[in-house]
């Protein structure tokens, strides 16, 4: 049963945390070479995984993670009440082509880069308040799908600009249960869509950074933690500039949160893979949240973690209609108890 | 508190039904000549609605219903635990850029034309479970942006085939709470993505139809109640062809729905107005349901509705790869009790 929040607030606080008692992360080469490399459960080389598109070979990693997830457990697809998933091609197409391999009842989810911290957010809410015992939430995105669809055709090698980041290559996905063994998530926090002005495209982490900013100070209003109550705090896909930009607006929110910072869009890349200010896309929070978190949680380096999975909500249609980027970041509390 | 749900179970029952305390919904000229004129809250006949882009007048229009919702429920913003919307427009811009206006915290969804109905099934339980005293739940389409994003530009003006369906300009929104007066939703059946192998993608009666058909089975079968124990059975957007398959497709798993079954795409216009098999669009059921639906049950002439959102997952790009089109359809009983 929950806890009821107070008007006003973000916050959720679960009576019964949701154990994560599995998770499983797919990568793609680049990934595979970084610094993370064998904190992952599957690296694939080939861009098209097999597949006669990088669209297919996108739901295939996806699939592949939310299988490799069920296995870990042992499970199988009926144990799972629902399957919350999202992504960042045009109507979350990775997801529910997978959903329909899976056949798992279904809740589509869009928050962007976000999403693995959206379905993470809801899949808790939904076990915590007793509509399900297990469900499978996950995420997936792909450099070459998203660089086509948002930006230029990949074979026309367009340069990018040093904020730019690179689209992760990835699938990441978390089983949520009433009962079992693994970290627990204990609170969530549901962002704003906060929009600062910023409307340049090749800059997403200066776009997602004053929603993540407002995100983590409320987290920390609504519970009244301070940043020492946690052992790492870490954001999505700022990368390298949205990073600085959080830190800044946060602390100027009163909050100093400098010496337990830090971005998956920063650690999923090394500076010497010319990737400009780090990583970015769905995949990036998700798996760097399934892989790497989940082991610094279980080797019990780190007790409790505030994870933000950030999102900037454009679109190619709205950018040529000359519309700024909005951003958005959901919070979540995992506890090793 | 909620009811656990057996395992397997695709069913969700509210032991404290949400309460619909307000509705609201604004639509486009065609649906305000057409038959069910007089039960929607505002009739906008400018396509561009005073935007300079089709696109920002869908916003406008979402933005419009839910101003008007919790204006008839004499609350504000900040009274609104969290918003839940989702569209059809790619990254669901009508969504986030209405969430980004409102200052909600906000969980993005994408059930497609079945949104509306995901919205209302996930933020019941919100309400429920008592992480929220007040949702808000909308969604959202545009003929003039669906058509030019889906098939073609419009100003071509092509031929479409007798079972293409028209586009719903219209929003709807929802205001889900845990007191007050008005309606209640008492059970939530989410549905699978399934997908029978139709790749005709100007056919998406047919497409979603199966879908429709599973849930609405299911829903008899999770519950142990008959056709007979509801007053109306509504899907969302299958119109004439898909109506007849759905129909046919339930009869084959034992449930006769025909003489108290119908179709939110097939009410919303009259045959007069040649928009071919009917209505579609996440606007469809969401106008309907928050016009016409409410109104049968405030007058007491029906008690107790089961309405179906239904939702085709195919995008542009999943239909000029060669994919056939999954569908999917979450059901929600509304009940004046």
């Amino acid at each position: 049963m929950a806890a009821p929040k107070k008007n006003g607030m973000q916050t959720v606080v679960f009576q019964n945390p949701p154990v994560i008692i599995s998770t499983a992360s797919v990568v793609g080469s680049r990934e595979g070479d970084g610094p993370l490399a064998g904190t992952f459960d599957k690296v694939v080389t080939d861009t098209y995984y097999g597949e006669d598109s990088w669209e297919k070979a996108e739901q295939r990693m996806m699939f592949d993670s939310m299988k490799k997830a069920l296995q870990k457990a042992s499970l199988k697809e009926n144990d799972i009440d629902f399957m919350l998933a999202g992504d960042l091609l045009n109507q979350i197409i990775s997801s529910s082509f997978t959903a329909r391999t899976m056949g798992i009842p279904f809740l589509g989810l869009y928050g962007a880069c976000s999403t693995m911290y959206e379905g993470l957010a809801v899949g808790a809410m939904l076990v915590d308040g007793g509509y399900a015992d297990r469900v499978l939430a996950g995420t997936s995105s792909h450099y070459c799908t998203a660089e086509r669809q948002y930006r230029f055709p990949t074979e026309l090698g367009v340069q990018r600009s040093m904020t730019a980041q690179w689209t992760v290559t990835g699938a990441g996905s978390v089983i949520l249960a009433r009962e079992g063994s693994g970290p627990v998530i204990t609170h969530a926090t549901i962002g704003k869509v906060i929009d600062m002005g910023q409307g340049d495209s090749q800059d997403m982490g200066a776009a997602m950074a004053p929603a993540a900013a407002d995100t983590i100070a409320r987290h920390f209003m609504d519970t009244g933690r301070k940043p020492e109550d946690y052992d790492l705090i870490i954001t999505g896909d700022l990368a390298a500039f949205g990073k600085k930009l959080t830190e800044e607006l946060v602390r100027q929110k009163g909050y100093d949160i400098s010496n337990r910072y830090t971005d998956c869009g920063i650690l999923i890349y090394s500076g010497s893979q010319d990737v400009h200010a780090g990583g970015s896309g769905c995949g990036c929070s998700a798996v760097v949240t399934c892989g790497y978190l989940m082991g610094l949680l279980d080797s019990g380096r780190y007790k409790r973690i505030l994870g933000v999975g950030t999102g900037a909500l454009l679109s190619s249609c709205s950018v040529q209609q000359g519309e700024t980027v909005p951003g958005i970041g959901h919070a979540v509390v995992i506890e090793k108890l």
